[in-house]
This record gives C-alpha cells, sequence and structure tokens, in this order.
C-alpha cells in the first residue's frame, strides 16, 4: 500500500475537507409505508406503480422524486448541482440513466447491488472533498417488482418464498452533499412534516450538520454461497470484513458509533454477521446496542416478509429518513453505514458461479450548527 | 454552478497532481487481431472463447489478463494497488464483479455502457489526484458473443445486422494509475514486444510519462433516436456536447490536441458528429486532421464489419494499445478520448424509450521522462 493523504490503513478514506449533507428525501412504496419506519418517511406512494405505465417506470418517478426533493430541501437548484453520482438494480441501471436523462446533470453510473447507496456516498464525498464538485446528487434506487421479474420470477408467476428469502424494498434514496458550510435551515426550527405526503412525522430540530468523515472501500468476498435465497448469509461475510477494516484503519472501537447499520442483510445475516464480529474478537456486549440492519427495521414482523429487506432501496430508504433525521436533530452523533451488495448476476448461477458480496462503509457525524 | 478548487467551467475537473499512467495491457479476440491495430496489441486470443466453457467466463478472464498484465508492466504488484474501478456491458458487471472477486483488491463497479473506459479514468484520476489512492487499477471490457446474446440474438440464431450497425469488440483494457513520478521503464530502451503473444509490436523508446490532466463528465443526452441498429447516430450528440463542454472550460482550441478520439461512433455516427462540431461552428480544416473514432480504427473495411466497432472494449483496447504506446513514445503529445455509451437497456425499447447517449472525456499528455 502507497502512502497517500487521504487515505488511512488499507481500505479507508479520510475527509478533512467535511462534505456535509444538505439535503435529503425518501420515496418508499405501500409495503414500506405500512412499516415502523413509516413515520418517517418522506413521500410514501398510494400505489406501487405511481401513475405509471410499467414498474420500470414508476422506479424512475421514484428516484427522480427523491432527488428533486433533496434538491428543494437543500435550497440549491438544479444549476448548483455539478454531478449526480446513482445506481439501481436495474440492468444497465435504467432507473438512474433516464433519470440523468431527465435532470440534464453530468452523470456518473455506479453499481454496486444493493451496496450502491454508500458507494455513491462515497466517490460524492471524494469528489466534493477534493474540490472535484461544490454540490452533487448521491442516490440509489430499488423497486419490488422490477427486480422480481428481471432477477426471479413475473409477479403473476406468485412465486413461494423460503423464510431466508428477503423483500427487495420498494424505495428510493437521494442526498445532497455539499462543500458548503451553512445551510439555509440549520440552527432553524425545521419542520420535517413539510415533508410532501406524510404528516406523521415527527417535529425535530434540524439543529445539526452532518458530516461525511470517512468512506471504507470494500473488496468482493465469497464464501462460496451459492443459494439465492440466502442472500444475507452471502453478503455477511462482506459487511464484516469491511466493518473489520474500516475500525482496523480508524483505531475506532465499534462503541464509537451509536450506531453501525448495516444494509440489507436481513434477519438471518444480521445474526451471521454478529457471529462472525464476535469470532473476529470483538467484544458482543459493545456491538449488541450498536449494530442494527436496515433489512430488518424496514418491516414489521406481522408483515411476513420473511428475513426482511434488501434492495439498493432498503438502506437508501432508512439512512434518508431515520438515521438523517435523527442525525440533524443531534440524537446519533456517530454513525456506521454499511450497505451490503450480492454481485451475483442474473446468469452467472447458471454457470455454476457462488454468490460474491460487497459491503462499502461510509462513516458520517453530526455536529452543531455554527449558528 | 459553485467554484471549487480542482473543476473548471461547467463540466470538467482537474488534476493538478498529474496522475500518471505508469502499466496498460490490452486483450483482444481474433477478429480485432486481424485488424489494423493488430500490431499494437499486447494479448490476440486465438479463440475467442480463451478455454473456457462459457463466453461470459472467457470475457472475465480476458479482464483479469490486462489487468495482471498491465499491473506486471508497471513494476508493481497487487499488495501496491489500492482499489480497483471497472465496468463492463453485462447485467450486475458481471465480469468485472468476478475479476475483481479474483483479484481481492477494493472494488467500484461503474456502469456507463462504452463510456466506461473514460469513466473509470475519470474516478481514478480522482482518487490518485486528491490523495484517496496512491496506485490503482482502471478497466473496461466486453465480447462480442456476450452482448450479442444479452442485448440482441443468440448467435446461433444467424442474425443480419444493417449497414450502419456496429460490431461490439472482443476486447479488455486496463491501466495502472499512479501518484508516483517514477515508473520502471520511463527512459529506458523498452521493446513494447516484451508483450506476451504478440510478436510484431514496434520497438519504441518508452521515453516518456503519460499524464491524466483533465477529466470531463458527461451529461446524458437523447435526441429521441430509437433504432438500435443506429447506435452511432444516438451517441454521436453526447460525444459532440462533451467535446464542446470540454473544450469551452478549459478555453482548448481542438488543434490543442494530435488526437480527439471519439470511442466508438463508427462510420456513420463520426461523421454525424464532425457534421454536429461544424455545425457548432468549429472550423472543419481545425477538426480534420485530429477528429478520429476507435470504432472506425478497429477493423478493416474488408473484414465487412459494417459501421464499425462498438462496447466498452473498442476504446479500452484503442487506448491501451495505439494510443498508449504512442503516447509512451512521445510521437503523441496531447490526446483527448471521449468514450461513448448508448443508456438503453434490455427492456427500455420495448416501453417506448428513446436511446440516450452519454460520452466522458479525459485529456492526456505526454512529456518526457524525469531521468
Amino acid at each position: 500500500m502507497t502512502k497517500t493523504k487521504n487515505k488511512i490503513g488499507k481500505q479507508t478514506l479520510i475527509f478533512n475537507n467535511q462534505p456535509k449533507i444538505i439535503g435529503s428525501c425518501s420515496v418508499v412504496g405501500v409495503k414500506e409505508g405500512q412499516g415502523p419506519m413509516k413515520e418517517w418517511f418522506d413521500l410514501i406512494l398510494e400505489e406501487d406503480i405511481y401513475g405509471e405505465k410499467t414498474w420500470e417506470k414508476a422506479e424512475g418517478k421514484m428516484l427522480k422524486e427523491a432527488m428533486m426533493t433533496a434538491l428543494q430541501k437543500s435550497g440549491k437548484n438544479k444549476l448548483d448541482i455539478d454531478a449526480i453520482l446513482s445506481g439501481d438494480l436495474l440492468n444497465q441501471l435504467m432507473t438512474s440513466s433516464f433519470t440523468a436523462r431527465d435532470m440534464q446533470i453530468p452523470f456518473i453510473g455506479l453499481y454496486g447491488a444493493c451496496s450502491t447507496m454508500t458507494e455513491s456516498l462515497i466517490m460524492g464525498s471524494v469528489l466534493i472533498d477534493g474540490g472535484y464538485a461544490g454540490n452533487l446528487i448521491a442516490g440509489a434506487s430499488s423497486h419490488y417488482c422490477t427486480a422480481e421479474r428481471q432477477f426471479r420470477m413475473p409477479l403473476e408467476h406468485g412465486n413461494q418464498r423460503p423464510p431466508s428469502a428477503q423483500w427487495t424494498a420498494t424505495a428510493s434514496g437521494a442526498m445532497v452533499l455539499s462543500s458548503e458550510d451553512k445551510q439555509e435551515d440549520v440552527s432553524k426550527l425545521v419542520s420535517f412534516g413539510a415533508d410532501k405526503s406524510n404528516q406523521n412525522t415527527p417535529k425535530l430540530y434540524a439543529a445539526h450538520q452532518i458530516t461525511v468523515t470517512h468512506g471504507t472501500i470494500g473488496k468482493v468476498i465469497d464464501t462460496g454461497m451459492k443459494d439465492a435465497n440466502q442472500m444475507g448469509a452471502a453478503m455477511a461475510p462482506a459487511a464484516v470484513d469491511t466493518i473489520l477494516n474500516h475500525l482496523e484503519d480508524t483505531g475506532r472501537e465499534p462503541t464509537f458509533y451509536d450506531i453501525i447499520l448495516t444494509g440489507d442483510l436481513g434477519f438471518v445475516g444480521k445474526e451471521i454477521a454478529k457471529d462472525l464480529l464476535v469470532g473476529a474478537k470483538l467484544k458482543e456486549e459493545k456491538l449488541s446496542n450498536v449494530l442494527d440492519d436496515c433489512g430488518t427495521m424496514l418491516y414489521e414482523k406481522e408483515q411476513d416478509m420473511h428475513s426482511g429487506g434488501s434492495g439498493c432501496g432498503c438502506s437508501a430508504c432508512i439512512f434518508t429518513s431515520y438515521v438523517y433525521k435523527q442525525m440533524r436533530a443531534g440524537k446519533i452523533k456517530n454513525a456506521l453505514l454499511i450497505s451490503t451488495g450480492a454481485l451475483l448476476s442474473t446468469i452467472s448461477p447458471f454457470q455454476g458461479e457462488s454468490i460474491p458480496g460487497i459491503a462499502h462503509a461510509v462513516a458520517l457525524k453530526s455536529t452543531e450548527g455554527d449558528k
């Protein structure tokens, strides 16, 4: 490893110029809007088709809505934005590509399967921190109905799902990253209830700035898992590898963070990840209070979604809603977000390949506004 | 637009710390190895299946070979490499994802269709220039047989192609980007004939350094083209938009460059691009000597490849072979490479969508070694 000024340890980038997240929006589907996070989302669709003729067009409309609303909340306009960094699960990034066409902003397409939200946050933070962009939008998206027919079966088939299977979230998340210190609404009383459709959103003071401090780029980890209904198990080793490398690179203890949030390991994968972390000599009592997983937070047990949520939109919508708003209110000070992706293709299993996983981590801190 | 220190104009990043390309490799298929560029490639396959059981595995082996050989030529080893930035045409980036798994190096997956080579070069240059990485590998790949069955028809179908159609290149390219000034072989007599299989490679002095000076991130441009056999026409407006923005941002004339090389517009798209550039008031006589297109350079007319080459591998293999070696020898001083991508998906045409294009530009300069 070469020594460079903005890299620490083996895999971690450090952002000394403190790129800020100054706007954020989550747009979710019907089922997600019935889950425990419902009060935190900005927009809950009445129907997952969102008035469009195809699921794919609906997903594109969701991502565009998320980007435009995040932009509006940030107090910026399209002309202030230097680039869009975004990805999704659809072949050829159909959702992101067509959204970027409609937005007419320079576009970097990214693919890390369900790890895409942190991939776009890391590369976006690099552009801001290094002075290559002043403001940009980082986004990610997934839709149950588009993913299901691309990766598994047409919905009409009524596919049976085993208990270890996860449910691809119908959700888009977008954030505006900026190099600027000031934000319109920092240190003002901002009701997050200004959100478009959601009247349940708690009233919170948005008195804190959110800064991206580190990004840890993940390796592709493959433990030989071949069961596509065990995505959590396939991705858990990648999440653990990235978390351990992040902690080693930064010299931090897990307890440094108020929350260590994996992307979409689900109930099965979360337990595996915890076991592996304990096996790697992290003390269980230090982990229990901080370790959580977006896939386990998105749905109620009663919704019968089996092992929980998945998809790029899973960590994207939990982060841009609950975590973002808790950090803006200063309730969460330090967060580590580790979106997790399974890098199988639609044909690789037929060629005897196992399911490799990847996970990228982003460390964020919440500090009081500079009023 | 916000002013930031490493951005000029609207879309162009400037790399003041001079990221260098210190190693490069091109691996191409049989047809490409029979074309006019044959003497410049590092490895020409005897069979496009490359000893594997599937075309997809063959493509993965090609990209891995390109990365490992570029690494070897750079004098670095795997442990020196901070990240791989790569993409390809296959759904879920199958080629790049599985190559990154085998390499065990932190991985950023990128998708810009056939524009991916310059997308990975730009984001790689940002990481090096900003001090977030010391050395990294940027790559891109395509394979006629994997692309044909994914995007069009199984080969067995014997599909007829109209004269405007292009031929997806069976080609992988990889480069090692580095922050270091010195290179093992600068100012030494290096026979590029050390390349693995290709004994025809010209003997040149590799006495020059290649520096990435600028990157221009493209917008998604859609002029409503719907004919998938007219990819060159669909991408030409994006190439032109990026070239014009690059020239305006940098204040350069076309004649600043010894070569302005679009990615894969082919014979049809190249003429359209030239017309559009002249229409935008660039003087034809200033363009004629410098404007060229990788898609028109890859095959002989007699090979009957219709409108020329396409695919991520097209600009990747021309750049990593001919352009790279000419620049290392000091024969080309200033180059502008604009890989061009068509962002249609496999299903978007069925939903009535037109074919959006994107193009990212990278400016490179060749300077004498510092012995």
